[in-house]
């Protein structure tokens, strides 16, 4: 089968054999959508060797849970040992010996076919298509957000970042019926946000907004975003950190000590909540969605995906 | 009036007027101590010019509190503008326009005299003698970890840093009843914590104990002790961040997201509850006075305060 595959930071799309851990339920990938980790994995974050790729959507085609057998499906990408207490709490997303789809020690989406236990997958509602479900993962994580900081109504909230990630965090915050304003340097995709009568602002702009802000959020994955961060939160104030990059930044940590800000680190949320919003239509999506490529055209898929302007870029096997 | 003071980061001791603002106490000053912050700010750290320090304990010799008048005090080193919102919530210690004693725009307390807003002078009970009363101002910033994190007993604790402040941070969180490692390099120094029942280990057996601990205080000042507090960490663990220092550390933001760990930084604290400490005599103090000098050795003091292996250093004007 054709798998989209980062061997020694070398991207290539390559012809390998189908999957058939016994154990695992086996999907049909029907769309997967090409995350700002793929591309930092493709720099070489995580040292990560296999085929990478973590949001799709799917038809399961085999499966020890027969019940799942030929339903369309989502899927929660860490998958844990099952024996830990995390994992025996219900909550392997921290599971010390955990794989992750397309992330670590496991083959990822941007494959014809993938594997994940069958506990990992979750039915899609009839009523979401493709196009809409594949955005699970990427929502789910903006959802958790609110899982991990403690947001309230009177809370001003800032996230900084236009991207993919920051479109979906602004809209999730939005939603929660919290004070959100966007910081992005690109018109069109600010407009996104703007049409969900978010408020929108220019980088240079928001500087002036100094300690303004009970709550930001980082998901642009850059160096320059974590200090506008913390020039715009108050004291005692709340970062979350979304995104993750290949590499370090330079922290001035007595700011952190002298402010007494709280670091909020944020990864996957559950999917849950995510399949919720979506079947309620309440979070755009379809304006998130740059370009469709068939699999076999997943490198230059890759490539788009990197290109400024450009937001979520799926794939077709 | 004598006063170490620091100019163009250039440390003297200099001869220089007795302050005289009619609408502030005068404090005679009869003991200060050198914190790590005098040294950073000797080195260029927040970019003071003026006289430094900010723990002491001395006699009120003049107020428009009557009743301070020949008492002897402590004194809250945040001096805010008393009219906006945190000050007239009685939180001083964020006021954006607020001066910081020996620190922000204020003169500091090596010297023979000092002056505070009144409000910020706390009476030093009787039975605390003035070489444990000097220690109010970081035994209050230790009990701020307490204000800052969430701690419960079942948690367990790791403190980076046997220095002063370490000593401290680790003292006060075992008398909440809670499980308590101190990490640090000497062996003296840990023996003062040993006394009191506290688990010490030397940090390349620290490192030994990955994903242990549900929080890290870090103490010590110094990036390799924010490298080893990450490692310490279980995920979603919570690091909170003690020590200012001069300059940047290299922060692997992707570490952070990726094992959802909060930071939290925590400054100054109330200075209430570490009179209550000292009056219980619950914390030993006495073991981490290393040596006293008269203020007219204060430069001379503060290179010992600099030298490996010495703990507080006293100054007597």
């Amino acid at each position: 089968m054709l798998a989209l595959r980062v061997e020694k930071k070398r991207l290539a799309l390559k012809n390998v054999v189908k999957p058939d851990q016994p154990d695992e339920a086996l999907v049909r990938v029907l769309l997967s959508g090409i995350c700002n980790t793929d591309l930092e994995i493709a720099r070489g974050y995580a040292g990560f060797n296999g085929t990478i790729g973590h949001e799709f959507v799917g038809l399961v085609e085999d499966s020890s849970d027969r019940n799942l057998v030929g339903r369309r499906v989502v899927g929660e990408i860490n998958a844990g040992c099952g024996k830990c207490d995390l994992c025996r709490a219900g909550d392997s997303r921290h599971c010390p010996s955990r794989t992750v789809l397309g992330i670590v020690g496991r083959d990822g989406a941007h494959a014809e076919f993938l594997q994940l236990p069958a506990v990992n997958l979750l039915p899609v509602p009839d009523t979401i298509v493709d196009e809409h479900a594949v955005f699970t993962e990427p929502l789910a994580a903006a959802c958790g957000i609110l899982e991990r900081a403690k947001i309230s109504n009177s809370d001003r909230v800032a996230v900084i970042g236009d991207g993919k990630l920051g479109l979906l965090c602004a809209q999730v915050v939005a939603l929660s019926g919290t004070s959100v304003v966007l910081i992005g340097k690109h018109a069109s995709k600010l407009r996104i946000a703007e049409r969900r009568g978010i408020e929108t602002v220019r980088p240079r702009e928001a500087a002036k907004r100094k300690r303004e802000f009970d709550v930001v959020v980082e998901a642009s994955g850059s160096a320059s975003g974590f200090d506008l961060a913390l020039d715009l939160l108050r004291p005692r104030g709340q970062l979350v950190l979304k995104s993750t990059f290949h590499g370090t930044t330079e922290l001035d940590a007595a700011r952190i000590v002298v402010d007494e800000i709280s670091i909020v680190g944020s990864r996957c949320g559950r999917f849950s909540p995510a399949l919720d919003l979506l079947q309620k239509n309440a979070i755009d999506v379809d304006s998130l969605i740059s370009e469709e490529y068939p699999l076999a055209n997943a490198v230059h898929g890759m490539h788009r995906a990197a290109t400024r302007g450009v937001l979520k870029v799926l794939l077709r096997p």
